[in-house]
């Protein structure tokens, strides 16, 4: 059966995975870019098209940001990962922030109360915008995927939710150490999580804790 | 100038330093013993009566929890670290959880709204009752402790004070990767934190990341 993953998935000390505030010039709210600033400087990012100036680093970092992509069939994103609209769509002109050929190269369901009409991107990008519990979204994205594996996307309620419903495999955190304050809590309401998993811990020399949960046994 | 340090502090994932419910026969609440479990295990603990069966350990983890007494010249602790009372004392009989000859063998600040004569242990604790803020309660335990460090020995609420207040030079934090769900959260309060430190991770083989936070200036 093939893994359902989350990686990169970056949360502060006090376990924000994103701030206050996202708005359409800040995808991140009032985290800015704090919580991704070890994925921008990586390789992989680069080549995604992540600015930057300093020279991509090659280490720890990188090596878990590159397996984001490969044997990847699916991804299954919430709407707030997907844009900062709220509400029913006002118009269909919002294709994501991602301009016209996405990073993903796969089929994406975007979790929404309000449906639209499958958008086609190009590179092999295909937003599916569905009103669906977990389970039935990771059904329609194993039937999308086929054997490859489906990714979490996010953000931080779409990753709580899959683990609340003990759906995860595979879960990449990034701890990075500063304290947010305010924002979006990831751990909430997952008391006694660990009890599932295995849990590995990887210091990067760019200052984040690299932390790697996986699953105790097949289900 | 002696320095104020934090020693063998352990949080959970989601940022708890200490469970929900103190009692007399639950000092850690319903956290257990799961947060102290690594300091269980070491030479160093053990020698200071902690019981356990295993082997005790000799590694990372010891060489942390080893550093927690040599250069202390005082303790300051909440009430809720000296006893599971709260308000006035009903009698003076409580002489922590320590018994007759308390790990401390320094002079310990006690905070309290609610201050008693000062108790003499034997093997050099004596506990002193006092009724201030951080600042004061400094000044006492310099004036107590000589050259010597400052220790601030929790619980989370007296680290917390210490944090906000800024007065302290070093803090070790010891992660262990579990969901506690309630109780004490550490981080509340102290957004931006780590711009006054830099911050270091060790991981361990017994599962828990040791994070030492340096002050970046001198005061």
């Amino acid at each position: 059966m093939s893994l359902v993953r989350v990686h990169n998935f970056s949360i502060s000390l006090d376990g924000f995975g994103a701030g206050e505030g996202q708005q359409l010039d800040a995808p991140f709210s009032h985290a800015g870019s704090r919580l991704m600033e070890w994925a921008i400087g990586t390789r992989t990012f680069r080549e995604m098209g992540m600015p930057g100036e300093s020279e991509p680093s090659f280490g720890v970092d990188d090596a878990f940001a590159s397996r984001t992509g490969p044997g990847v069939g699916a991804e299954i994103m919430g709407r707030n990962k997907f844009g900062p609209q709220r509400g029913p769509w006002k118009d269909e002109e919002w294709k994501g922030w991602w301009g016209d050929n996405p990073v993903f190269h796969t089929p994406v369901i975007v979790l929404t109360h309000h449906p639209r009409p499958v958008l086609e991107m190009e590179g092999g990008t295909t937003f599916h915008f569905v009103d669906a519990d977990p389970v039935a979204a990771l059904d329609q994205a194993r039937t999308l995927a086929g054997d490859l594996d489906i990714r979490i996307g996010g953000g931080v309620r779409t990753v709580r939710q899959f683990l609340e419903a003990d759906l995860i495999d595979h879960l990449h955190l990034v701890l990075v150490p500063i304290v947010l304050g305010r924002g979006e809590r990831l751990w909430e309401g997952l008391e006694g999580l660990e009890q599932s998993f295995d849990v590995e811990a990887t210091p990067s020399p760019s200052g984040v804790i690299h932390l790697v949960f996986t699953r105790r046994k097949a289900r």
